[in-house]
């Protein structure tokens, strides 16, 4: 039985164990700062598909089939497939799950997904019911401009502030046993909006949202910034990184050389992504390839990964809406 | 601890008590069979907003509100809100997250939204660490037109097998203490697909859905249809419910009259709804009234909920994609 903490943490009773992943990306992040950590980089950003969005969907196949393949485990074995990505009607999870023969439950967090996902099916493998579970999310830099902003051909230019969203995949399988990195701790965010109004500026709509449901972490769990190897936040991006930190230091937390965020260390500064990377896919190819990898090598110990998530869309957007942030957190301690 | 039973079904060791429900609708679904059994009926589809996706929002706050009241709860005990909606990105959903002060998990299940957080609710809670969950989902016939399918002002033409996206909100409030309604057990459904392409044909490519998992339930529970006082899927409509009794015929599976259909039963003949109603709402509505109703009352000892999912959206259709369809089943026992 999970135990509550404070308000919002629950301390799992059987941590869930990471027993598999898998990450997946295109050609640009390929060439990125964590190229060496992915285990496939696609020479084609369309996959061989007719469209991008079959493209997204053929992505988040491939993770699911590398990670079942590297948890040793047949698609039989999985009982149940929690997935969502940034698409209308989340189609790529959907889609995605045509493929499989287990439960299904379709979830929407926007670039929080990972996180939330691995959150929600950490504690349902805490009532004991499931052996394994698997989670898969991620999102594509060309479906995801033609439906949130402009169609690629319009030859926009993109604002300082902007993110790049990138095209990537990745999948975890929980298990109930294993030697293996494990999620001891779940912290689901509360909405946060602090008003932000420009949808080229996502960063800044998230960063409250993490401020929050990191400093409730910290008070739920009576711990501090330096208890942990690393506290990564999913795609705040430079700018939004730089505001959490300040937004943090206001209510007397500092967060130091042991904060990253997954969106600011994707890309070089010579691939010219303005605030870095951001997206479904973002955290979570970051997450199932360099922090399993840290974890598994206990060069980390205990972290915690918080995605963040911008829960507008372009309708709410041209009614007038400010854009709510979330940030789902998790504890991971390595194996 | 809950149990696996057979492939799919949860069996909880703490079923969930139902202790607080509330169903808001619009003028014509006020008008239709179940109109005595509504806590609230518009008068004003636009709910006195600029636009109907403003209203569709109001509407879930009310249900929110409502339910909160009839719970005897305040916002502050409320520990989790799970909600999703129709709308691109779930802004309904996310958007009245914002109102509240409680960990929020997004989730999209289309049309199955409300058996879907229902028994992720219930699970949730049967880990022990949540005391109060909010579920929430609703939809709006105007949103939905023009986000599926024609802006109203087009004036189309529906074809005989459409149906009729219900304007209302429901909401449900979970609780480990409590007499009051149940849910003992939890059947996620798997993505099934028999490559139905007509979107104006919602009920065809729900149902091979809604069987999969009712068959999956029955074995997994040993049990057989005329075991329950109501089987009741989401929305197949007419067409669909039809559909589904023959396959379930095909099986061995006989639905008789304690089968019936949220969709189906909503609108009176003189509406003109053709196959009736559908939608988040339409099952969430139905069941946050007249089935909670009857089951405290004990006029249903034991039923199954099994809403219904299409997961299309307007690109998968336009790109070629056949319709997959989800089916989430609950069973709820009287108080």
């Amino acid at each position: 039985m999970g135990k509550k903490l404070g308000k919002q943490t629950i301390m799992l009773d059987h941590p869930a164990k990471i027993i598999g992943n898998f990450s997946i990306v295109g050609e640009k992040e390929g060439q990125g700062n964590f190229a060496s950590y992915f285990d496939m980089i696609l020479k084609d950003d369309k996959y061989g598909q007719k469209t991008y969005e079959k493209a997204e969907k053929k992505m988040m196949l491939e993770a699911i089939k590398g990670c079942l393949h590297k948890a040793h485990l047949t698609t039989s074995q999985v009982e149940l497939y929690l997935a969502g990505d940034l698409l209308n009607q989340i189609i790529s999870a959907s889609f995605s799950a045509r493929e499989l023969d287990c439960s299904y439950l379709g979830i929407y967090g926007a670039c929080s997904t990972m996180s939330e996902i691995l959150g929600i099916g950490a504690l349902l493998m805490d009532t004991g019911a499931y052996d394994h579970i698997l989670c898969a999310t991620g999102s594509h830099f060309t479906t995801a401009e033609r439906q949130y902003r402009y169609p690629l051909e319009l030859g926009n230019q993109r604002p300082p502030t902007s993110q790049w969203t990138i095209t990537g995949a990745g999948a975890s399988m929980l298990s109930k046993e294993g030697n293996a990195p494990k999620i001891t701790h779940v912290t689901f965010g509360k909405v946060m909006d602090y008003n932000i109004k420009d949808v080229n500026n996502m960063g800044a709509a998230m960063a409250p949202a993490a401020m929050d449901t990191l400093i409730t972490l910290f008070q739920d769990t009576h711990t501090q910034p330096k208890d942990y190897d690393l506290i990564v936040t999913g795609d705040l991006g430079k700018l939004g990184s730089e505001i959490l930190m300040d937004l943090m230091e206001n209510k007397g937390y500092t967060l130091g050389k042991n904060y990253a965020d997954c969106g600011q260390m994707m890309y070089t500064n010579n691939q010219k992504t303005y605030q870095g990377g951001s997206g479904a896919g973002c955290s979570a190819v970051v997450f199932n390839s360099y922090l399993v990898d840290k974890l598994k090598k206990k060069e980390y110990k205990k972290i915690i990964f918080a995605a963040t998530g911008a829960l507008l869309s372009t309708t709410s957007s041209q009614q007038g809406e400010s854009i709510p942030g979330i940030c789902h957190a998790i504890i991971v301690e390595g194996a």
